[in-house]
């Protein structure tokens, strides 16, 4: 039996690990085992609670037991193609609505029935390529820089098709935003020339807007606006409503890739079958919105900005460059500046950073090189999601929304953040 | 754009059309949309209601948003375990349980992580195969026959071994008792004997066991005890707790294959992440048991038995050779000795048959064919799930356990699935 270990493993899986933002997990639950303080910096899950009404659904609905359709269930599809049209101007056909357990597994799905290439650009959320791998379809990586706000142009873009030597390839292009790890966003003008080159190229393009309604101005645009017939939407639950454990994510297709959307359900019908029924009953009222709901967005916004704004700033005293934050909840922080302090302390690439710093201080981030940056650059992924969210909203609550949160709301209620991010710069201060 | 829709799909899911189960459930809403009666014979779907203190459990989770860890929440894992010790007399480490969306998606990453050959009896569910064909991996088929009552004798299994002349290759068998489609099971005797052959050939087993706890007489055996090292038990509550639409899977691994557990748990982290964390919470309930979830157990196999003895006996009397009845909630229609009757009429496969079934008569049932049948053998599932499973265990918990339920009872409580039975049998005698 025992050789069956060493010749019966898929080539494609050998070696995979769990994913990063799991694996910085368990290392910080290690370091508290031993007693140490952490400030976890590193996995991405939204702090606030589950909005009430959304639970109270769920409670409502805890006996349904049938299995669903495969594509999810038809008032559920209604409600987020609703929920398109409401937020994005966007007019989707329930039939083109696909409900998935989590919009990872959708994407999954989707890179099984696609028979063509996934070009990402860099740095990009940790599972996009490892999904790549498994299934083993090719990956082709446009590395952005500080300077354009982490976002890929659509001049690079450009080059980057005019370099193929087959261009009429099949090709999916992953955007992101606002971004994991980044936090930043394109501006209108931006899709729009991204979405000319895509379409000229005939790219189709999966944009992935879990972030969208975290864009801390609530001004999310999506850009399908500019290239409806070649985009699919990616969304969910997870992070706008606090629900990642739920594990419920959607993608909406123009009519044009009908055929990406049936093929993905008939697959869905021989491995997942069809998501949760209670959690799907829960969702259409997540989807459907309202007040109560709409109020819990703009405070969460308001507070994840004037959070973002504090710790950028602390950053940014600190030699470390980093970006205005867009939406989301992450920085990609970039101590390069600080690279020949670091070195002489061996410090030279983003994994020994992010070690050395959990180390010495308790501090967790993700290294750059998780979100497929080169290993010797030296970034990291500050998530900054350490604090009690339901706390931080009942204080918000208390404020008018046409107001400012005060000065000192996110060291009083995000204390854990401001003081990790302290700590950061004064250990970056005594080298 | 369109040309895409020519070449970008991948070969492996080009032309899957939805499982067949969801096939017939269409069909037959549509006829119900047409205002006629229709029997519904055709999906697998457990009749009962989920039972009280696992729906109650799920309330009281109903806020639990985290995300969990791939394998699944420690505390369930453990549920399951001590479930596995408890019922089947087997140890297995918390670690080498893994809790999935579903034992279906499961099955998929196993077939995903693991680099060899399917090998199923059949007849067999309908999506061990689909499975297969979307990975890309090879399946062999065993035909079983009627007079084995359609289980595969080790005899059968040991001469499929002897005749392949690379007999190291890396397979597993699939093995399900009591079984979908036929309701029947092994002896612990019959376990044994093909333990012994698999162990000799170094075949790993799947040993699908959802039905285990719908055993008529609650005497499951799993295969497991004849093989440990080399069997990997898949369970989940979609069966005998009712909650199919819920979404729960577990696999049990012996320490000799965490190698695959863990290569799974690696692929889960990168597709669906978790289960559902409420639903996860609710399952350690179901799971634990206790005495409302063994009456409810109870309860629900006297119903199955007493209702399927008595359509058994119709089937019969009508000229259809079906087996006695072991676990689960199928028969496996055999027409052959009624094929020259069948034949006069156009008659001459089981897709045939089921269409013509149903066009003329509202019942449902699932052709031989879908369960990997040789299309022109005329049998057809019945599974005998269209009645009210609430009331009729209202009904049966006012009758002592250790009475029989009455005579009338399948007639008074189950109604619908009689009639059908019957319906089916004056069909058959018109001709």
């Amino acid at each position: 039996m025992n050789t069956h270990k060493h010749v019966s493993l898929n080539l494609n899986v050998r070696g995979l690990g769990q994913s990063a933002t799991i694996a910085i997990n368990d290392l910080s639950r290690q370091r508290e085992k031993e007693g140490k303080e952490v400030y976890r910096l590193g996995l991405g899950q939204s702090p606030f609670p589950v909005p009430r009404p959304v639970v109270n659904a769920l409670k409502q609905h805890a006996h349904e037991k049938d299995y669903l359709p495969a594509k999810g269930l038809p008032a559920l599809r209604q409600a987020v193609a609703d929920y398109h049209r409401r937020r994005d101007g966007l007019e989707f056909n329930v039939d083109h609505v696909l409900i998935g357990p989590g919009s990872k597994e959708l994407m999954f799905l989707l890179q099984l029935v696609y028979y063509g290439e996934l070009v990402v650009p860099t740095p990009c959320w940790v599972s996009y390529v490892p999904q790549a791998i498994i299934i083993g379809r090719k990956v082709r990586l446009i590395h952005t820089r500080y300077e354009d706000k982490w976002r890929m142009t659509a001049q690079r873009f450009e080059r980057f098709c005019e370099r193929e030597e087959d261009d009429l390839r099949p090709r999916i292009l992953l955007m992101n935003y606002p971004g994991n790890p980044e936090g930043c966003t394109y501006t209108p003008a931006e899709l729009e020339q991204i979405a000319d080159v895509a379409r000229r190229y005939e790219v189709l393009l999966l944009s992935d807007e879990i972030y969208g309604q975290l864009h801390h101005q609530g001004t999310h645009i999506s850009v399908a606006r500019y290239y409806p017939e070649g985009t699919i939407i990616s969304s969910g639950l997870s992070k706008w409503c606090g629900a990642g454990g739920w594990r419920l994510g959607t993608f909406a297709f123009p009519s044009e890739l009908d055929w990406l959307c049936e093929s993905m359900a008939a697959v869905a019908s021989e491995t997942y079958t069809s998501v949760c029924a209670p959690i799907q009953y829960a969702a259409i009222r997540a989807f459907k919105g309202g007040t109560s709901i709409e109020r819990y967005l703009w405070h969460s916004r308001r507070i994840l900005a004037a959070l973002a704004q504090r710790i950028a700033g602390v950053l940014r005293q600190g030699g470390i460059r980093v970006h205005d934050p867009a939406g989301a909840f992450y920085l990609f922080l970039d101590f390069s500046m600080l690279s020949d302090t670091l070195a002489r302390r061996g410090i030279i690439d983003s994994a020994s950073l992010c070690d050395r710093l959990l180390e010495d201080t308790g501090v967790a981030l993700l290294p750059g090189v998780s979100f497929n940056r080169d290993e010797n650059e030296l970034t990291a992924r500050l998530a900054y999601v350490d604090f009690d969210g339901a706390r931080a909203l009942t204080a918000s609550e208390t404020i008018p929304l046409d107001q400012s949160l005060p000065d000192d709301f996110a060291d009083t209620y995000c204390h854990n953040v401001i003081r990790a991010v302290k700590l950061l710069v004064e250990w970056l201060q005594r080298f």
